[in-house]
């Protein structure tokens, strides 16, 4: 067994009696029974995640993994490769839409340079965790040797254990990376089989002629590489990217550490997707913030067996849904804790 | 002209200028155009109301009215008509689910007797604005006279005077009465005309059979009543509820005092549609939270023209899924008012 294989091996299943525990609280509570949806069984999760009924998220993180793609030279996105850089710099300068949307959630933003093709100052308040500048144009070949790919994955967890150091209750994910919805496409088309048209989106706005094309050079990366769908790391590494890696890495770390993890869009959940087929156990700590835009998301979710919380039309990235989502899950252990039952507020209980 | 309509014309439209405005500065912030989906029209609508692009909503309030039915007698709900007085008593007492939620949101919960089966203390803090114990039992003939809606309405007009007067800038509201969804699913049928059956929900948990049974209820109260879909006050006060009275008043005198509602459920967007209905400027003050899981409420919204934010699987009440969404909102301003733009950060717009 390789070394990833086992450490996914260490993911302890969350606690079954508090989780039942959690559940039946719910149902005694002083409402209709199920009458807070989607919300219950969130709060029931992380209850059992934390081992608790009184969850507390106190240390919240996003961790934005970025990267570039060499199969932007197809020109699959609106934007220049230099938007990925300089986005970094923007997420440090606290003026990005990640930045406004964690702070109103009460998390902290950490970014990560997975792959991004451009020369930091090391001095940047980022993690640098550079594998390599930007992946390889898929349509060519491999994106990425299998040893890269797996660097990728390693940052990954290795930034989730600085951070559980440092105290982490709860971990978004978020990625920057121009042109990576076509990456996190074809590994969904590469697990599902499913035909790329169906799975393919606008990215950042394509039109209708650009989308076309965006559909061709995915097939054609899939042609070229043939990647093994019963071998994640094959997948990532043929037609995959540096920060989707790393995001297949925080998730795997994460749930080593009893972490919950809000995943993202398109691009975060594409690197769940790896860490989940990597290390299934993974599954029990993951919560789908929101459902995307992008066509791909739903069946990616669909083969998590995860519903996301939200449907708010985000197609954005860098972590914005995971923050957005994170206010729910924290009302969701306020619901659990603290809403009284029936028989402590005396009140009477359904007839019939 | 009565007295309603013309207090109901007094509503002026929200700033298009700052809308414009609005609209501009987000689809120029650092971020893919319309990347954050339905949360930047609620923004530029905000944005418009306040007359500014930097909105703080911090005062908060949830106003839940509470009311009882006589239709309960037809065996309508689960729970018995004593839950009405206990739950405006567990409100009190801070430890329902709208206390959870409201106070997650930062919002206070203001619960006001419209028409409780119950002598509460006059000292009990809640708002005392009984118009009667309750309605009638619309299967027999009408559940309100027309004076007594009136009242029901004006009742809710003056709370939220009250609520301006110290100070309020946004309102959610919410509603607390045992067999609330029979008369609330009467009103969406008769402003629509739609077959019962296609709008009635189970309510807090009934079964197939006390399913039948609800919507032949409502069908009775309908031929019994004929109410006037042209005439809101007429289906007020032939298959309505004083809580929806009050809850429509919320919606006529927030808008006039240029105050946004964020609408809860199925009861409470009832008491919108009559508000709307009255007073058709009330409209753009108007945010619908959640989607319930009665059926009525999507036809309630397609009858306002305006989209939920959520779909959490409420059903509920109280306020619940209004506290949620407030969340939203207010993290809508903050994208307005704190993103930058891709000139303020210098990074490279899109190309061709």
């Amino acid at each position: 067994m390789d070394k990833l294989t086992e450490f996914g091996r260490s993911i302890q299943k969350p606690d079954q009696e508090v989780f039942q525990a959690a559940l039946q609280r719910l149902s005694e509570q002083v409402r209709p029974k199920g009458s807070l949806g989607k919300l219950e069984g969130t709060a029931a999760r992380l209850a059992g995640i934390k081992g608790t009924l009184n969850v507390l998220l106190k240390n919240k993180y996003i961790v934005t993994c970025a990267g570039d793609h060499g199969v932007v030279a197809e020109d699959v996105s609106l934007y220049p490769q230099e938007v990925t850089p300089q986005m970094v710099h923007a997420f440090v300068d606290n003026g990005a839409s990640i930045n406004v949307l964690a702070r109103h959630a009460g998390a902290r933003v950490l970014v990560a340079d997975l792959g991004v093709n451009w020369e930091f100052d090391p001095q940047l308040p980022i993690v640098h965790a550079k594998v390599r500048k930007g992946t390889r144009n898929m349509v060519h070949g491999p994106a990425l040797t299998r040893d890269e790919a797996e660097q990728s994955i390693w940052a990954g967890i290795a930034i989730v254990e600085d951070l559980v150091h440092q105290g982490l209750d709860i971990l978004g994910t978020g990625d920057m990376g121009i042109g990576n919805t076509t990456p996190s496409t074809a590994i969904i088309a590469a697990f599902s089989g499913l035909p790329v048209a169906r799975l393919t989106g606008r990215g950042t706005g394509l039109d209708d002629e650009r989308l076309r094309h965006k559909i061709q050079v995915i097939e054609r990366a899939l042609e070229v590489n043939s990647p093994d769908p019963r071998d994640p790391l094959d997948v990532l590494a043929k037609v995959g990217g540096l920060e989707i890696g790393g995001l297949a890495g925080l998730v795997i770390g994460a749930a080593v550490h009893k972490v919950p993890v809000v995943c993202d869009g398109l691009i975060a959940t594409a690197g769940a997707l790896i860490g989940c087929q990597i290390a299934p156990g993974a599954k029990e700590y993951l919560f789908p913030s929101h459902l995307s835009v992008e066509k791909g998301h739903t069946y990616m979710h669909e083969r998590l067996g995860l519903d996301p919380l939200l449907d708010l039309e985000f197609r954005l990235g860098e972590g914005t849904g995971a923050a957005v989502a994170m206010e729910l899950l924290d009302a969701s252990t306020r619901i659990l804790a603290e809403i009284k039952t029936f028989a402590e507020l005396k009140v009477s209980t359904a007839q019939g």
